[in-house]
């Protein structure tokens, strides 16, 4: 199944003005009562409340698209979790998954601008595969852990390198306003597991194509290892790592440049096309 | 004036079970219709109306306090920011903030019991004075950062040092659930402003114990700096740094033991007092 937020139009009487839906195929049916994808999964009977929904019907084709969880209680980025990756950045395969943040409000939906701050000439992209949770839990087991899982989408941790080497901790280059696609859809886990292949393209030219599968910690592993500090609910999402391929590794380094087209795909989940437009 | 979250009793008909109170003397005063500090803040007219407050009326003694503001939107943490903890972790005075995050579920009441994980033999304290933020806004300049500001309160940054370093970022010692005690009240910030003497002790025996005004970056600074990056929203809580005297950094190193109590103090502020439990 694939759940998706989507804009509403204005006077279409939602006074929220987003709802959560289910695609199928070209069709998207709300699911009432769920003003998106985030405030459903709160609901333990998540599942089958989207399963059965028939609200209102909207074309896929030209929806306009939040993200798919717009507020998550908590975002949590690992580090450090592709083989590829690690080697580009210089460091060893580690022990322990890195962790850190980011905030909701750095968010945007699958198809919005996305932007470039007056303040950093070192935006660059970083492909992932985000965890959603379905189920609170704590020190939940890597054996439970797929039980916690609602699904998977696809998100691009966006990063200001200037900002996030100014200091030892990375969190002011993760978090700039309105930076970080996610979505489009979330799919149920019984319809993906960590595999396929991820790409992130700028104009076309592809920077980044490794497999899902390559994580060196696993999404069972990383819910286990998190869920031991602190619970996990419902709509948090773990952002599990990007591989090789960052512009910041390229030689001469490559950032994101205005106007250029950020499109970043996991197979089955689905895509991002983000256009990088300066504030003003 | 100085706001605090009151967890009710059962049976006072509020069904979220808490309040959001004006402390005036020995009494505290329900502010009808918001159930934290957090709640009210949200209201831009949140000060007029605390200030007229009239609802029912409890004894400050033997109350039961939650944390001042319990699910804020964002914890925003500020490392290295006093002169004697920067020396006494062996680093240079830096030109940036060192950022990191905290989640809301690891926040504790004033008086609530610190829970000691047992995955871990290193929680160490870190006193803090916290900014609240009372009103909206991005790029916000320093000479304009004072009228974002709600007030301020006591925080302790607890770290588990053990997971803090397992990796680069800090996060996964920052973050433990029911670890970070915060209040007991948000004073206003036209009663309180960094300066005052701001201490820790165990069991007594004082730990840290610095001017708050010895701030590398001021709280102006800091939310002009992390606005920059994000839009600071009502409730958010940036957790300022600590000054020397962690235990980390004594030798040999000291940690927090099962049933010592911490106690952490700003003068003006108030104190927080919290009994470390092991966890079952």
């Amino acid at each position: 199944m694939r759940l998706l937020t989507l804009r509403l139009a204005e006077g279409t009487g939602n006074s929220k003005g987003t709802a959560a839906v289910r695609q199928d195929g070209d069709t998207l049916t709300e699911i009432d009562g769920f003003s998106d994808v985030g405030a459903l999964l709160k609901d333990s009977n998540w599942e089958s409340i989207a399963r059965a929904a028939n609200g209102a019907t909207h074309p896929l084709e030209g929806a306009d698209l939040e993200a798919v969880v717009p507020a998550p209680g908590k975002i949590i980025c690992v580090g450090h979790n592709y083989r590829n990756h690690i080697k580009e950045m210089g460091r060893e395969v580690p022990e322990h998954p890195t962790l850190f943040a980011k905030y909701a409000e750095s968010l945007i939906g699958p198809n919005d601008d996305l932007a470039l701050p007056q303040e950093s000439d070192a935006v660059d992209w970083e492909a992932e595969l985000a965890v959603v949770i379905g189920k609170t839990g704590r020190r939940i087991s890597e054996a439970d852990a797929k039980d916690h899982i609602a699904g998977y989408s696809v998100l691009n941790d966006i990063s200001m390198r200037d900002y996030q080497f100014r200091t030892v901790q990375w969190l002011q280059g993760k978090t700039w306003e309105n930076s970080t696609p996610f979505g489009p859809a979330l799919v149920t886990k019984d319809e993906f597991s960590a595999g396929p292949l991820m790409t992130s393209a700028v104009d076309g030219e592809i920077q980044q194509q490794t497999p899902t599968g390559d994580l060196v910690f696993t999404p069972e592993y990383l819910v286990s290892y998190i869920s031991t500090i602190i619970t996990l609910n419902p709509g948090d999402v773990i952002a599990t790592g990007t591989p090789g391929g960052v512009g910041h590794a390229q030689d001469p380094k490559r950032y994101l440049q205005e106007g250029q087209v950020l499109v970043t795909t996991v197979e089955g989940l689905g895509q991002l096309a983000n256009r990088a437009v300066k504030e003003a």
